[in-house]
């Protein structure tokens, strides 16, 4: 699949079918890049499940880790996946039912779940934490040969998929806009609040700057 | 399934490994009703989908909405899907990159998506925006017949899952707790914005009190 065309497949195809769909890599990357939580859907003896987890990007490649133990990560090693990845951004109040609506930047990935090598684990995990918390993977205790064992990192090619976005204000039918019916938008905005230090940091122990100054992604 | 009961099933008994699992129906309501957004899972061919919607509960069941002409939506009437509603309420920073986690309250659920019978939409829908912005459906333009026709309302028991929460700071080893490394929790939090009114609001239109005081779920 050529780079920066998401749309030359079956399920994208599908989903052109939808006039909010976007199917420009950069769009797709963007949304993936504002938002860390994920939702996984995968299939087991013809059952959907589903489960929340954290994602990152590199490049063309979305990847997830968790426990060895995992269920779902050992399930889903050579299977086919979905994950969608949702960013709410308000509530669009309109002059009738019908065309209320949410305003939101989604993206729906399909592919098959890759487990990373033994060897590319470490470098994998210390881009999440440090993409997440810039510098903070040098200030950690080391991680050690039990812990990397008892993470598995799983990774999924971006090519397959989709991009929708709905912004601004309600479309309502013609003649609504004649009724004296407040109409617009509620934002919503995920905010952090400020971090609690663990009461049983050492004394002196300062917040670090890739803390004081965290922002979410996106922001 | 007795009521208040969601252990007894083999995937509720497959949940039961995870230790932050919760099977209490009353957990899992108040997750449900906390959040608007949820993830479905389906399975379209042997292959797993994933779509955001909004849901909402009443009683021991979940529903959800959409157009009539959606292929989810056409799809899963009578098929098993999985529901996620996950809460993300923040970042656990522990002394090693393995004890990092998030908090968060989530609930997955599994069942049979059935359609709501042409004279319940309305009442359906009604529940639903009234539920988000109470006394609203009553201020619009009444929903008309192609409306209703053209909305399906789906639903399905809430009988089968299970709710998983994590809160509170990070657990470390023993022994890293000596060393001077900030830990600590960065919450995070859904926020509401000031409303935007539309600018083809009539002149004199006010701000309902269900915009001005509406409040997220769960807050």
């Amino acid at each position: 699949m050529a780079e920066g065309d998401l749309r030359k497949t079956k399920r994208s195809q599908l989903k052109r079918l939808h006039e909010r769909a976007s199917y420009e890599r950069d769009r797709v990357n963007e949304i993936i890049d504002a938002t860390l939580m994920g939702h996984f859907a995968y299939v087991i003896d013809g059952t959907p499940h589903i489960i929340p987890t954290f994602q990152w990007r590199e490049d063309n490649r979305v990847f997830w880790h968790g426990s060895s133990a995992s269920r779902f990560l050992r399930q889903v090693v050579g299977q086919q996946v979905s994950l969608a990845i949702t960013n709410l951004d308000g509530f669009v109040l309109a002059r009738s039912a019908f065309h209320h609506s949410v305003n939101y930047r989604s993206v729906v990935l399909y592919g098959e779940a890759e487990v990373v090598a033994e060897t590319d684990k470490v470098e994998k995990l210390r881009n999440f934490l440090d993409g997440v918390f810039p510098g903070r993977w040098e200030t950690l205790r080391p991680i050690n040969k039990q812990e990397i064992k008892a993470t598995t990192v799983l990774s999924m090619a971006i090519d397959e998929g989709s991009a929708k976005v709905r912004s601004g204000h309600p479309i309502d039918d013609d003649e609504d806009y004649a009724l004296p019916i407040w109409a617009g938008i509620v934002p919503t905005e995920t905010t952090l609040l400020e971090p609690i230090a663990d009461p049983r940091n050492l004394d002196g122990v300062a917040l670090p700057d890739h803390v004081a100054n965290f922002k979410l992604r996106g922001k």
